[in-house]
């Protein structure tokens, strides 16, 4: 199917990427014939310490640039990792190679400070809408779950993550194969108290 | 709000454990009032290879075991895991002492390895039901998200457990809280390809 590449960086959400994550590892398990690679990318070496304090290992640094698909995730972290010029050069870099680059959350902040979401229809945690306007050249969305916009993806909030990447399963392979992840991943949710948005 | 506890070992799946991770942090984080802490335990120091291959640090030890609320994640670890006494006597011993034990995905086989589901109404992952009905003493359902006996709240394979850890932090505090987690993480599901059950 495809190369995953998916950033990890200081105070990045941990749902963010690990929905994503388990959605792209989910589908390299069912697709069987070893196609598929998802790695988590990070600029520092060392276990990573997530925005609420989960610590995860990278698979790879900066050095890997060749993907398929890049995903961005977001988190309290985006705020420094906006001021990291490095990364920035190498999202940007990496992106322009990628098939699919998406964000998930605030990530479309990291994207949009690289330059690959300028000009672009996205969307990201409602709670920082109107952060990434201020930002401007960006038309940004809301009340949706993720917005494509050429071969750029940029998902809401945190959870928003697992919708777009089930999408995007489904446009690498077909959306039956997308069903079967949804299925392995029992992804029938049922949010237990009736919430206004 | 409570002192939660999840477990993690060789093999457990990641979004099984991210899930309510992501739920029961995301709550301490809205609460401000620093009485929440949610620890990951693991009963080996170092990283813990994840299922799909994510390597993640531990919290804390199997020292620790006072906890309001247990949380046993599954995953193709559960194998082994259910075959170390050491680890099913600290379960058994520290759910003894829970307000709430759960279980998400396959981790209700080690629920009912430890004694803890034997002769309750449970869920597990839909590929597993016949396994663990196969263990006796204990009664499986299908075809819902979890199911609450007692004090004992199982989930449904995988994403299932961000269902179920919400409905635990309303019984905690109340569904008004809940909701606000819910809308914090941006949990309006929307997968993308209707799919057949």
């Amino acid at each position: 199917m495809a190369a995953i590449g998916i950033l990890i960086f200081e105070g990045v959400e941990e749902l963010d990427f690990v929905g994503p994550w388990e959605v792209f590892t989910a589908a390299a398990h069912l697709a069987r014939d070893g196609s598929d690679s998802v790695r988590l990318i990070a600029a520092t070496d060392g276990p990573v310490r997530c925005a609420k304090g989960m610590r995860v290992l990278p698979d790879c640094g900066l050095a890997e640039s060749e993907f398929d698909v890049l995903v961005v995730p977001g988190g309290i972290g985006t705020r420094s990792a906006a001021n990291n010029q490095a990364l920035l050069a190498w999202l940007a870099a990496t992106a322009a190679k990628c098939q699919w680059v998406s964000s998930v959350c605030t990530g479309a902040l990291l994207l949009h400070a690289c330059g690959v979401a300028r000009g672009r229809r996205v969307t990201t945690h409602h709670s920082f809408v109107e952060t990434l306007r201020a930002r401007g050249e960006v038309t940004v969305l809301e009340g949706v779950r993720f917005v494509r916009d050429g071969n750029v993806v940029t998902a809401a909030g945190v959870s928003a993550g697992i919708d777009m990447a089930l999408w995007i399963v489904g446009q690498l392979r077909d959306p039956a194969f997308a069903r079967e992840v949804q299925r392995y991943i029992e992804y029938h949710p049922a949010p237990p108290y009736s919430a206004e948005l």
